[in-house]
């Protein structure tokens, strides 16, 4: 491999002659080869975004000459537009500040510049200094959790809110559609009193509706950034007016409402708002796990299992058991939920371990966010497409299991009262017969008052469309 | 123990004759053996303001006579006065609905209510039935949710966020107090450069501030009551109007700007309102972790540590190191956190795992929700009044600290560039001399202009009152 | 409330006069009211241990006069039998060390032992020295973890470990009682390939035994005594070999095979023992969710689930719906496996969070670690009694769906492919018809083939007892 | 792109014309496009061995022509060595069995010894089947389990221990290097009673040890298979003595101690053994925490930290703070415990939520530990190299802090008592003075006693080599 030196205030480095990259993202490449989870390409596009507005901001105020401020938001738009993604090779596990990947998008910002300002990356020279330009007015602990905040607004509210949301209005669509199909309720696993499919899964749709506005409602603490705060929240070396403006900025290039934090040390020092938002995504996990096992229990069977849905065959189910078709999508989705719940341990874990100015567990946080908010997204879209949208009541699994249901028995309740009412449920179930010949059997009631008193569908209360 | 028979559906039980619970308590007291957890008093509590609201509902709408209804209000009123609290004996680890804590409360209603109406506890026949009237228009199924969220609203906005505000207050105040107090900052451990003391509280303050805001965001959704539900949701055996009226009342008894639940089916099968609510509590213990480790760390000492703060002394620390004092409350505060931590964890799991219609971790979720609300309320209390309101700055060694500190030179990087500033910063380090030397040795900079350049009182951004 | 006062290093402080603890205990009861829960009674017995075991090694090693030694012993006793219950009131949430429990039984020992040998509470000098005899040789560092080993030690071996084996032990003898009930199997939740309840059941034993295994391999780590190791685990004025005798002692007094550590640094700084021991009982947990869970769905109906197995109907299940049973000692159990699930992680958050020579983690950790091993111990004793022990094969239900199943074209795979086969079973699944109609129209095999090759009783391979 | 057809059970897919899979990995491929994790690598290289051993045992068992099991085997050496990489497409996220990547395996397999035999991609039918041939005596229910337990058995073996021990080494022969270096202890961070460096060190060398051990114990269970137990543990469609034959392949193709699983039914139903391994892994992660943690906060500063090692500069540390270094291997190995930490977490989750006789929650599972066997591993080689080998005491610091130290007084102890001692500390504390001086002004001992009294190189026991 063809190599260039490279310097920083360590002293010289050999870096690949081809990349962009300078001495520290280098060190870091060497220092830290842990695992091979790359810092997410969110972040880095993320760092793109605060770059360019910190250069324009930095040339606004009378910092940085216009020039370099432009050449700065080129090389950026180039990371966004993807022509520069082999260039950011660091992994998570590096410096719990993120420093390293700053630093890396810095080198490259400046290195790139050279280039397109007609420089070679042999110059010792660079006519952009990744530090006292391309960094100027900002410090490492405070561009890192404003990237942090970017990419996990985005995330949230690009990828997982419109999932959920397609989800929900799929589950909403199939909740009006079955409003009166009454079937037989379970409660313990056990029958219990009827209710209509489309009651059961409007349930679903108000936990992720519940679910989403929790979600909601952490977005405003998402949407303070940090930068302006520089190295430890007192905005050293930034010029006047610096974090209003360049929050407006980042708000105007990413399209997002973002503004600057009112408080900078908590910025830096802690990621709350990382920890509230993914306990939103936790609870989403929550909701998630219990709608799609539902729905995988509803359609379980064929002939042996509860079978009161069908759910779209997608693929064969089974190498050694011919015809099988398996309610996979639904794993997938338990599956994220159980990766979800691990991130939420992980994200908290990290939040409380700062120390004093700064929190050092900045990569390890952003990384499982990011993942949990896509994994619920994406999960979300696979299960509307694949199995939601497909979900279609099996009637006459739900009619036979309703007309044989002894729990219909609550129904006469107001009428013989609570104790008559048991022991007719319990003659049936131990006699094996129906609630009707046990009601008479037992001179409780006429089959006149039988028929007018047991109808499941006068059960299942008023029907909200 | 003398003993009397009560009998339900199942037959006939030996109660101990002095108890006014009944067959279905005593068979839970027999059959859950386990662990020694009692049901929380909030939970019972909660279910005298319900049952009481429930009483009165059933008897405006023409359900249950008015005399009954006052009785089992007259009832309810002694449970919360406190006068009963010997008759709540089960333990959270029963059925996971808490069927078994609704009877219990509707047995010693119904057979203290037959007391009070001149009855004997020996009579066969009582004057009040435990479920055609105490339970009357319920189920456990919406009765125990809905106690869960009363007891949770309860604790959180009467216990948890008062005590959080009052910490908060205190560091704000403190934060105020200290606001010219410049001390080195620190970051990834290590030497940085400077704020105020009082800078470094109010990132605190802002913690808590949105540890706060993220749980009241979650009240709205622990306000929903799932009472008028019924057993599976549809509202089965409800009069007309019951869910609205029954809620208004709670409100009313409780104090409490209670609803009733839009959708039932979800304050059933899921309680995701107790997972929102407890993330946010997880959040503010993430938040007090933090916070609390900072202190210690900040007056450890108090010889060989950080001691830059003096906290209270408030008990001999040691059993063999004479003269030792620690900082106990920290340690109080951040064992409470882990806890929570904990909790958080054993609430989602619970909430994941319903079926169908009922979640049947009721119990478990809100043992632990109850618990963190109010470890957190009384650890913020304790640590504000034992520790926080004594927090004094250590001047000087304030003082002693801010001057050595060598990264005053990045006050330096706007005059000489990064590389450079480096460059005086590693030799004051390697030759333990100060940045003035170092810098000067170097030819850098004069005299005067370090002195210009070089002011930590400078450094620290303008301060917010 | 008449009160005394007693005196520490910090001066006097009043006590209830008829109360034995000291001004330390007060200090912390008053300092410390966070919660209620109070420190774990297996704690302090175990302390009684330990505090007895000291005497009588500084007596032993000359250090303690052999009288003093011995009335420390007896008050020890005293407690151990249960007669001190109401000297013990501090909280878990105080000093993370434990000092203040350490020094409330220091205090309780040397105020009894003052009493007993005729001295009244009101002398202000005591005849035994909290401190200088009682704590002789001690110190709450290596004291607090040594008490936290001995209990957890005898909670795992007396609690958890018979009542799991009991559970297995009943498992196993169901395995056995139903080898040869054939049933059908189901993977995905999905019908699937025949196995018997029997083989079914021994899955869960397996996953008992392997539980049970990975428990006792913790005890090694958990049998390592920190006491000898003082302050800071260098063994500061302790005598030559007390590390070993006190050890000694305490195995003795305890009846468990404990030993001292031989790394007292460890011993006293972290608790990886704790979370070693609670990582198996986590995994207990984890197994004993998939059984209940199972078992309940096994359970689930009486008309509309699986069916395919009775457990004992224990309790009324319902308050609303008559007649109604629940699977509920397997809903106890599930809860307890959500709160060991919780308790693991406020356990590793504490293990993971102590500093330089000390963990002060220690109260909440052991606080957990006593709770899980008694829940788990207490859950299956309840499960086993009241509805492992029960269990019976519903041969109806069984019978009709092991013959209705598709999946027993998994036996022509050999015959006729994967692929013909899979033709089969579509077939049958979308006419609705058995598989040998499906078979036999599709022309791939004769009926006598279909008789000879598909039996359910010869897909289950060889049965092991 | 070019494209070939290919059919499964459910018709005909496109399929990439270059592409060795077929239809049910393109399937899966399209049905679940969700995170885009990949399905780890070594679990491709784990089925690549277990089909080779499938295949030979079915020759050897006669149930498959040896020129089939040849031409098998031949593929999976490819794939071992890495050179069909690009043939295995599917994510994490997929069934829960991990259906699909096994029939990836068995697709890839099948064609591309198809080709290898002189056969064309584009043919109807092909040389090899993929279920009748490369699945033959198989199931995903047990080849995807036994892929997990050699990809896990092999990473904690050859990646994670070997790496944890490493670390371990060089933390003891620091530790023995500094065994005499004596210096201030700190317990609750508050100065405490002097030990040595090494003693310190030798801590954490006895956390990683028992670590270890406890990682060890859950071999025995990691060394199960489930192959042989089919698709329901039953073994339905395996030869006589399959499962043993299959196993002792497997142990040679791997070079890995494994065996076949005694009861098959939990090897499939649950992941009990996964659970009790990441239990392990957490807690060497809890460990890790702690000695990290120690680690960067006993080499903080450089001036107003703790500062009593030094550790290695490998970075420059800070993008504005010029001549700023950080403990960035602590940091990166903090970050790392908290991913582990979490991981437990998803993977617990996915244990408890098997149905009878599958649990599928395999690959995120086996996903999670995997990453944290991995993380584990290249953290500690990491530390080490980077950080733990370059340890040096800072002597200077070591020797001020520990002449400093009020906790000496300790040593007096024995010789005034607890009283008089905390006396001497408190005065000395107050008054800014020396033990010596306060002692002396206290009049409770002469010049002389507290010289041959209070020598800390006398205050740290014995020390261990």
């Amino acid at each position: 491999m063809s190599v260039r030196i490279e310097k920083d205030t360590m002293g010289p480095v050999e870096v690949p002659a081809d990349k962009y990259w300078g001495a520290q993202t280098q060190r870091s490449k060497e220092n830290f080869t842990i695992g091979g989870q790359l810092m997410p390409v969110e972040v880095i596009d993320a760092f793109a975004i605060l770059k360019k507005a910190a250069a324009y901001t930095n040339a606004e105020l009378g910092v940085l000459p216009q020039d370099k401020a432009e050449i700065i938001g080129r090389v950026c738009d180039e990371i966004l537009a993807g022509e520069l993604a082999d260039q950011f090779p660091l992994v998570v596990w590096q410096t719990g500040s993120g420093t390293q990947s700053n630093m890396n998008v810095n080198e490259v910002v400046a290195n790139r510049a050279h280039v397109l300002l007609g420089g070679d990356l042999m110059d010792e020279k660079k006519k952009i200094h990744p530090n006292d330009d391309v960094n100027k007015s900002q410090s490492s602990n405070d561009t890192f959790p404003t990237a942090m905040h970017i990419a996990a607004y985005k995330a949230v509210t690009q990828t997982t809110l419109p999932m959920v949301q397609k989800l929900r209005d799929t589950l909403h669509s199939k909740s009006q559609e079955f409003m009166h199909v009454v079937k037989i309720g379970r409660t313990h696993l056990m029958d219990a009193t009827p209710l209509t499919l489309g009651q059961e899964l409007s349930g679903y749709v108000s936990q992720l509706d519940h679910g989403m506005r929790a979600l909601r409602n952490t977005l405003d603490h998402l949407s303070e950034l940090a930068l302006g705060g520089s190295a430890v929240g007192t905005g050293l070396n930034t010029p006047q007016g610096y974090a209003e403006l360049v929050a407006q900025k980042i708000a105007e290039f990413s399209g997002l409402p973002l503004k600057t934090a009112e408080n900078k040390f908590e910025s830096l020092a802690a990621h709350d708002a990382m920890v509230e938002t993914h306990g939103a995504l936790k609870q989403l996990a929550v909701s998630l796990m219990k709608i799609a096992n539902d729905i995988r229990l509803l359609a379980s069977g064929p002939r042996s299992g509860i079978g009161e849905i069908i759910i779209p065959e997608n693929e064969p189910g089974s190498s050694i058991m011919p015809g099988k078709v398996n309610p996979t999508q639904a794993e997938a989705m338990t599956m994220v939920c159980a990766q979800v719940m691990g991130n939420d341990v992980a994200i908290s874990v990290g939040g409380m371990n700062g120390h004093f100015e700064l929190n050092v567990f900045k990569p390890v946080m952003i990384y499982n966010l990011l993942m949990s908010a896509r994994l619920i997204g994406d999960a979300c879209d696979s299960f509307d497409k694949h199995c939601a949208v497909g979900i279609e009541p099996n009637y006459e699994v739900i009619k036979r299991q309703l007309e044989n249901s002894l729990m219909l028995v609550t129904a006469l309740n107001p009428h013989v009262g609570y104790d008559n009412a048991a022991k007719i449920a319990k003659k049936a179930h131990k006699e094996g017969t129906t609630l009707r010949q046990a009601a008479l059997d037992l001179g409780l009631l006429t089959d006149e008052q039988f028929t007018e008193w047991v109808k499941p569908e006068d059960m299942i209360g008023s029907l909200k469309k």
